[in-house]
This record gives structure tokens, C-alpha cells and sequence, in this order.
């Protein structure tokens, strides 16, 4: 039932990009405050990026930041966007035996939808509060 | 969000033993059936056992049978049984640096609870229907 690292990264990126709304951050700075390994915050960055989420500037005050309003992007469309499938069961790529007449996936995705509906309720501002940012960048605001 | 495939195959087994509530079966033939590895169906249903859900008995007649009627098994209650964590972050673990401060796990925890609430409606035997048990046993009833 965890979510996979890429979501975790995701979440932590644009919670990040959030704390800081007038400015830029690097993929350096980002990997550091979070020990997350570089490698694959480019493969986040890259996807929320082609996704409309963030982009990347070049020059002397270019870098990452959030091209989304904090306010406008819910939980569920991160979760959606990241997680690798949202299929409760392979039960295709095993060949279930019973595939044709099991119910138990139609009882787990409308578990999901309960779930997705939930995290809807929620934006990447609602994740941000004072600590968090002093935290982050060892004061208020920035 | 996939689940682990220790609960699918927990599922598949349960779903089997309801099938036929008046006899046994072996875990050679579940894992026949579903084509799952014996060892992980062996670890499966050492899980089951422990928790009162299957009962293994010797002899001519013995083998694997549900010790809890398949209307009283929800399906909440076998996936907190067998999924490893129902964290949805591994914040401990990699020591995230706004682990204190953070509101990402208290809004994935009240989504977990829509979606554990909504599978706390759904029992083993809802799971079951004819074409199922023709599909295992080649008729309608055993």
C-alpha cells in the first residue's frame, strides 16, 4: 500500500517549490535538504515538468520552480501522475485464473475512488505551514 | 498503490476455500490453480492460519480449509493482515528533513481510511458468484 519513492520525491519537490514562491531552487538544493538522490529527482522533476507542473529556467537567476499555482494542484492528480499504476491487481500479467468473474477488483477500485476523492480535498498549499518553511529555509518566508 | 502480491494470492486462496465450504484442499492444488509459487502460498497460508482464518488438518480427508465463514472475512481486515505497512510515507526511514512539520501523511492517512472503510463492506463470500466456482471446479456447486 505505500506509495512508491517517486511519489514520496515528487510530494517533497513541489512542498519545496511551494516554501519559495518568488524565487528558484536547483535540483541540487532540493536533493540536499531532502537527501534525496539526484538521479532520480532529475526523472521526477523531468516528469512533473513535461506534465505542467514546474519549469526549468537557464541564466544567472534561472532554476526550478512551480509553473502551477500551489492552490491548484491537488494530491490526487500528483498521486495519479506518479505512481507507476493504479491497477489494485496484476491480474492480467499473472493470468488469474478467475480474471473473467472475480469481483474483488471492482470492489478495490471503488475502495480507490474513495481514496483519490479524498486526496482531491487537498493542494500542495494546504501541506505548507510555518514550520515547514522556517525548516526548510530557517526563516518564515523568503 | 498496487497491492503486494502476498495479498493477492491471501485473497485467491480465501476465494478458493470459499468455493467449496465443505471440503478441503491442498496447497498444491491453489497453487496449481492460480499458477502461485508453493513457497509464497505456504507463507500465505502460515499467515491465515496464525490469524484463525484457514485451519490445516491431517489426515485421508485433511487438508486447508477456512476456520471463519467466508460472510464474516472482510476484505479491510485481510488486506491490513497481509500488506507490510499501511504507512503511506517512509518518512522515518529517510529521515526526512520536515518530518515534524510535514501535513502530507495526516491527509494520506484520512484517504487510507475512506479506503479501508469502503473495503470493510465487502466480504469474502461477496467476492464469490457461480461463474467463479464453475471456473475452479468445473461446476456449480462442490
Amino acid at each position: 500500500m505505500q506509495l512508491t519513492r517517486h511519489t514520496d520525491y515528487a510530494f517533497r519537490a513541489l512542498i519545496y517549490l511551494a516554501s519559495m514562491p518568488n524565487s528558484t531552487a536547483t535540483i541540487g538544493t532540493i536533493s540536499e535538504t531532502f537527501g534525496i538522490p539526484k538521479s532520480h529527482l532529475m526523472k521526477v522533476i523531468s516528469s512533473l515538468s513535461a506534465h505542467g507542473y514546474v519549469i526549468s529556467t537557464r541564466g544567472k537567476s534561472g532554476g526550478i520552480s512551480l509553473l502551477k499555482s500551489a492552490e491548484e494542484i491537488t494530491l490526487r492528480e500528483i498521486v495519479m501522475l506518479m505512481e507507476k499504476t493504479l491497477v489494485p491487481f496484476d491480474c492480467i500479467g499473472q493470468n488469474c485464473l478467475i480474471l473473467n468473474s472475480c469481483r474483488l477488483n471492482r470492489a478495490f477500485l471503488e475502495a480507490q475512488k474513495k481514496y483519490l476523492e479524498s486526496l482531491e480535498s487537498y493542494t500542495i498549499a494546504d501541506m505548507l505551514n510555518n514550520e515547514t518553511i522556517i525548516t526548510i529555509h530557517g526563516k518564515a518566508s523568503v
